[in-house]
């Protein structure tokens, strides 16, 4: 049932910002909705990196109406100055009497002061309303924003005994229609992409978002210890800029070759492979902020033994493969006991057509530290 | 799973509409996202009778985007001048490429006509995306504009065994906070609350929406075939506007002592009794479009058997309360047969709280008909 209340507001704030997710960058999504005298007089949602902030849009389509008004936003009001003025004055000037807030700013060097400034105003402030859903729709922001580093989602489509393929190597199509454009959703809704350059040998993907409406494409990252991509790739087309990740060691002509198509060689590792840990801080400086893992079961494994793992979302296609060395959705040396087994949490179940995805957070040993700080302008690192 | 797709955007533009519900008046409620190239750019909905329809807002934040763009709109945009210039103008001028409807234009004098002034523009036009949740979002609006007699929702309170009192008359309370919320919020979400005297008698209800947030009251209308109400009643403060249901046969002092408190006198009926049916033509000439039921078991079944109920919730708390001649929620001399009982079709079950919320339409021997039209302004029938 439908109940009047300021989760009523927050919720549609949320659902405003989830629509956005995918183009704002490494910015996070973020919603706003003012209100006053029990009308809704204003609403807004941050569209895009550099442009106008969700309280903006919000009170301009409010005017004058703002004034006494209650405006409701997913994440904390910024105080400092990006790309854009903050919004925390702009509510100030429009004499907006009180600010509901779902999540308070994830940058713990910054957390607190938006509220503070509001407050210091003679804003009524109240916050955590709806918050579990506001951080969770950022989850990708807040890593990135708390670490420098991408926040990496592997999915993939699987058989209902974990196999990507038979075992003679066919794998079109495992899930149904309806799980691919959910996938293709997900690229949308990524900074990145990311496989192994077997699977650019193999099938020549072109690793862009393709819907019957128009999405938007995330940069290619291919990793290729070897430098082995063919200079006639797809992945290497102007749909989208491509990143190799590859070692120092590899051949520096094929590099320049490649680097003449337009894609960036990134060297990370001085050994034989691609040192997955360096290629995440480089690719954080990149402003890559979120990264959908399509890999291989090798990829998979090496990524997840890395611990650079923070989401997983899996698509069963409700079918038993078997054969004999049909490939796995994760090559890995697993551990010898069971109880050693990774374990997901707060693990989600929903259907998407015939198929199931069942997503889940790897549980780690030791939470997440914060190493560095983000370039987001949302946090007025750039202006 | 989020899919991108026709669907996706127009799923949001519902939910800024649904959430502006009770706010718009007699007016629909309507929303528009306006996308390009892969990209939300504007978002609007409708928000109050007179201001700005939901393309024009969500055009104004798209500004130069929307050249190309694709427009997702809940409701077929207007073609005529109402009190606000057509829309179908505005999406023209603006270049928009591609105009995406759920619901046509329910008025059948004018439906079409704005799909085909785009058409004839050049626009490509798509019709019938989610066009089901839209006519249900705007169900009251739909009948009020084809028939201009207001949509009724029966709500009521009411025990496992069918009672809204003990046998000594306690009715205080019945359901759970949860669903006094969703009531409360029911009121903010109709133009106008209906009960009887007797129910202002026995209990002197203020009948205005009270929730943690403010919300609208609605016009209250109170039915009282004698003129009983007593001039301290809470339901005439100045809350809000009050009309009271009375016969050509009451004293003419005692209602011009009701009129100088703001109440207007309603006289429909010649008999003993008010004129249900021709109550709800006068309400409708006064732009009541829609009326939240809050009778007791005698008025419910009055108006059940003069047809006059579109909607019935049913809030049943898990309790039993048995006694001998407990008010029972529907008074009315019942059918002969159990196969000429009333029949509810298109059922939802939600929960609420502890409560559980069962809504249903009456099935009617005959559809309705076109018997006038209503005078919303997006129709364009004021300036």
């Amino acid at each position: 049932m439908e109940r009047l209340n300021d989760e009523y507001y927050m919720q549609l704030a949320l659902n405003m910002a989830e629509a956005a997710t995918g183009q704002t960058g490494i910015n996070p999504v973020v919603g706003c909705i003012v209100v006053k005298d029990g009308r809704i007089v204003g609403m807004g949602a941050h569209l895009r990196r550099g442009e106008g902030h969700a309280e903006v849009l919000a009170l301009n389509m409010a005017g004058e109406h703002a004034r006494g008004a209650t405006a409701y936003v997913t994440l904390e009001p910024c105080s400092h100055y990006g790309r854009t003025p903050p919004c925390c004055e702009r509510l100030i000037e429009e004499g907006v009497a009180r600010v509901v807030v779902a999540a308070v700013d994830p940058n713990p060097l910054v957390a607190g002061r938006g509220i503070a400034r509001l407050k210091e105003a003679g804003i009524e402030v109240e916050t955590g309303v709806l918050e579990e859903k506001a951080v969770l729709q950022n989850e990708a922001f807040n890593k990135f924003i708390r670490t420098g580093k991408p926040f990496v989602t592997l999915k993939t489509a699987l058989s209902l005994d974990g196999r990507i393929a038979t075992r003679t190597g066919h794998s079109r199509w495992i899930t149904g229609e309806q799980s691919r454009e959910a996938v293709h959703t997900l690229r949308h809704r990524h900074v990145g992409i990311m496989v192994g350059v077997e699977t650019v040998l193999a099938d020549d993907p072109e690793l862009t978002t393709r819907l019957r409406v128009p999405g938007l494409n995330p940069v290619r990252i291919v990793v290729d210890s070897k430098l082995r991509i063919a200079e006639s790739a797809r992945a290497l087309n102007d749909s989208a800029p491509t990143i190799i990740l590859t070692t120092v060691r590899t051949d520096e002509e094929k590099a320049t070759r490649l680097q003449a198509l337009g894609a960036e060689v990134l060297r990370v590792g001085s050994g034989d492979r691609v040192d997955l840990i360096e290629a995440m801080i480089e690719l954080g400086k990149r402003e890559i902020g979120s990264i959908l893992l399509e890999g291989g079961g090798v990829l998979n494994g090496a990524m997840l033994q890395a611990g650079l793992i923070d989401k997983i979302m899996l698509f069963y296609a409700p079918i038993i493969v078997g054969g004999e060395g049909s490939p796995s959705a994760f090559a890995f040396k697993g551990p010898e006991f069971m109880s050693d087994a990774l374990r997901l949490e707060n693990v989600t179940m929903q259907s998407s057509g015939q198929d199931w995805c069942i997503a889940g957070y790897p549980v780690r040993p030791v939470a997440g530290e914060l190493e560095g700080s983000g370039t987001a302008d949302y946090l007025g690192k750039e202006s």
